[in-house]
């Protein structure tokens, strides 16, 4: 016999799990549909090439790869053995769409993308080795009026699936430069300074220290770091949004373009209130993010209740240049769906998705020859807007098979007998019902 | 620079190309659930093991393996370098699903699927190496209920997606084995000969006989076989659905069955004709469907325009045992969906799924300090059910960006200038809208 258990770190979906991710995906697009976004597909396939040399950090190690076929396969066995590969995420292969159909898009385009991507990462209890996220990216528009449309568009969304209390971080990758480079770094040391000044969540300051000192950087200037660090921390927590204070040797651009996202943000705190959700916006200088690929404004939003973060992005106007030859702004926020869709089911939300619709079961014993009457009535009831199944009358089990109808919702029904008559089962079903739900 | 082109085989979407297939997917996904059916979703990727030997015919041969990882390839030099497959379609992890989860479904369980599949084979016009299927299953009803339920609500959903000209063609692989075995063919080379017979619509009678003979059959027998099937053709041709002529050595529960699923179709002729839809299903003793796991009653559906089917099942009776240890009655039914979309492109339909609500367009000079105004008419204009994108006006093309908006839909909008007073453009953009529809 062959083993039914999907493949390592896979899932299969209950019906409803996927009504609960239905819902919430339905309520998403509808709000970014308002933000004049447009839902666009790439394949979930890509040429190695694309994914390999992304800027894509540590993902990269993780692509699934699919071995090449055929005469391809037999000329290999020096070479590579692969030639494809899964996408580890959907903002590599957006920005390989974008240089593909350009001249057909939209200018700027606002994309939607919701789909699975792929990591071979070692499972564990909330991660999975296939797993949906949904972006929403501008691309073609340099204005920090596309960080101030993401952000809104996305809290928007996420209060739309009953969420309420949300912080949104935001940093710029220049800012970030700009502190490395003053307490001593190159720029060429950066990227792994920046990775491990990320995990402070989880080390704290001692934890990031001992582990950059471990990787052979002097511990003075591993001090200075963290120092200025902590320094421009506290003078955040303790000033205005003007940011007028920074005083890095950075682009005043990017210091100016950062303070208007956080203002425009909070002008919507009052109608957000008026709704019932509460969003704090702040400048957070620790904030890191993952990708290489990140060069200016970066973002991420939590909900009061849990630590890690639901959504995050950032501006990548150097990634579609790759693919382009010419540099295209590029800017977006991507949904934890996954997370998300913990929070939801933990909330036990899925309860509150169930369709209102009535639901009727047509049960027909097995003798009766002519249909027509079952069927006519099953398309009448479906044109009314009800759910009807159509099923044999368990003839040895009749008591069980009603049970179990009503636990799973029917509340009208009727049985066809074999002698052409009908019995009415609504009553019965109801009842069953209000037992069952009362755990009787 | 990096190839922009998308893997060999597999495509990009345009929004307007998605706009269709979600029109088309919530019209089929509401017909769908009015018939008590629910959405399920299993992962892409299985377990080879789930994937060969699954009697899939010729599309085990299309599988994309996924080569193994770290220390499992390292081992694995001198024997098989994957362990895992992207699916070929969704009826073989449909049984692995129902065999992992049955305990937690509804019994019987109506599922929904509706997902990418992959097969690596040779691309050409409509053909894609990544494709859609969609389909409808009952699992755990041994009933011809089952049949004339998926046979109905696969005509419904195609009619709801606007196709009006419907012929379903049935019949039933034992009355196949039946023609087979009756024509002298040993049970074991059932397979081949009826793989060559599928081929009729394709190559005619005598290619079917010149490709038989050519694998080795007696040219007698052939002969035999051909005219049998030609006879009962005739005779289906001419008699009337009941099938209480067909003569062959073959379960009379087959045949009434069969009759049972005509007749019961055919009784819904009337309705659909009210709604505008014609539907002819009769009795097809040529027909074959690819899939070696089929036991019982086979089907398709095509429009009077297209030649090929654009829907396709049947029952299968046998394959969920594979993963349970015990047998399972199930039937299912797949739309093509690439195949529905062509129609519907082709038709223009997608200009008719645009959104109808109004478009807007705020566009803001750079020099404007406080974006509030801005962003506060954004939210109402959006909280009003309208489509809103804020974007900076461009200060070197205004004309340009105008009648760019224009073409794309938008007929609302407002410049908001740097001294914080607002110019309405809804009326130029509404007459350059007239004019870009002129083709001026």
């Amino acid at each position: 016999m062959t083993s039914a258990i999907p493949a390592k770190g896979m899932r299969d979906l209950l019906p409803g799990q996927v009504a609960t991710r239905d819902w919430a995906t339905a309520r998403i697009l509808e709000v970014y549909a308002s933000y004049g976004f447009t839902r666009i597909e790439t394949p979930a396939v890509e040429n190695l090439s694309v994914l390999v040399g992304a800027q894509g950090g540590e993902n990269e190690k993780l692509i699934f790869k699919i071995l090449k076929r055929g005469e391809k396969l037999s000329a290999a066995d020096s070479g590579e053995l692969a030639d494809l590969g899964l996408r580890f995420d959907l903002t590599v292969p957006l920005a390989r769409y974008y240089a593909h159909l350009h001249a057909s898009l939209p200018q700027p385009l606002r994309a939607i993308q919701i789909g699975p991507v792929w990591r071979a990462d070692q499972p564990q209890k909330g991660r999975y080795r296939q797993f949906t996220q949904c972006d929403i990216d501008i691309l073609g528009l340099g204005s920090p009026l596309a960080e101030i449309e993401l952000i809104r568009a996305t809290v928007d969304a996420l209060a739309e699936v009953t969420l309420r209390s949300f912080t949104v971080r935001v940093n710029d990758r220049r800012i970030l430069m700009a502190l490395v480079t003053a307490a001593g770094f190159a720029e060429a040391e950066a990227g792994t300074v920046l990775v491990t000044l990320d995990k402070m969540d989880k080390v704290g300051v001692s934890g990031v220290q001992r582990e950059l000192v471990g990787r052979g950087f002097p511990a003075e200037r591993v001090s200075a770091f963290l120092t200025s660090v902590a320094e421009i921390e506290k003078r955040a927590m303790a000033n205005e949004a003007d940011l007028g204070w920074v005083d890095l040797r950075v682009d005043r651009g990017a210091v100016t373009a950062l303070a208007t996202i956080i203002r425009s943000v909070r002008a919507d705190q009052a109608t957000w209130s008026q709704g019932g959700a509460s969003v704090d916006i702040r400048f957070d200088p620790t904030l890191v993010r993952g990708m290489g690929y990140y060069t200016g404004p970066i973002f991420e939003i939590s909900e009061a209740s849990y630590t890690s973060s639901i959504a995050g992005g950032g501006r990548y106007d150097d990634m579609i240049g790759r693919f382009l030859g010419r540099t295209v702004p590029a800017c977006g926020f991507s949904i934890g769906f996954e997370r998300l869709m913990d929070i939801l089911e933990e909330r036990g939300a899925a309860a509150a998705f169930a369709s209102a619709r009535t639901k009727v079961a047509l049960l027909v014993d097995e003798a009766l020859e002519d249909l027509t009457p079952v069927l006519t009535e099953a398309r009448a009831r479906r044109a009314d807007g009800a759910v009807v199944i159509v099923e044999p009358r368990h003839a040895k089990n009749a008591g069980r098979q009603i049970f179990q109808l009503a636990k799973d919702g029917f509340t009208d029904g009727r049985v066809y007998r074999a002698d052409g008559t009908a019995e009415d089962i609504g009553t019965t079903l109801r009842s069953k019902r209000a037992a069952s739900a009362e755990g009787v």
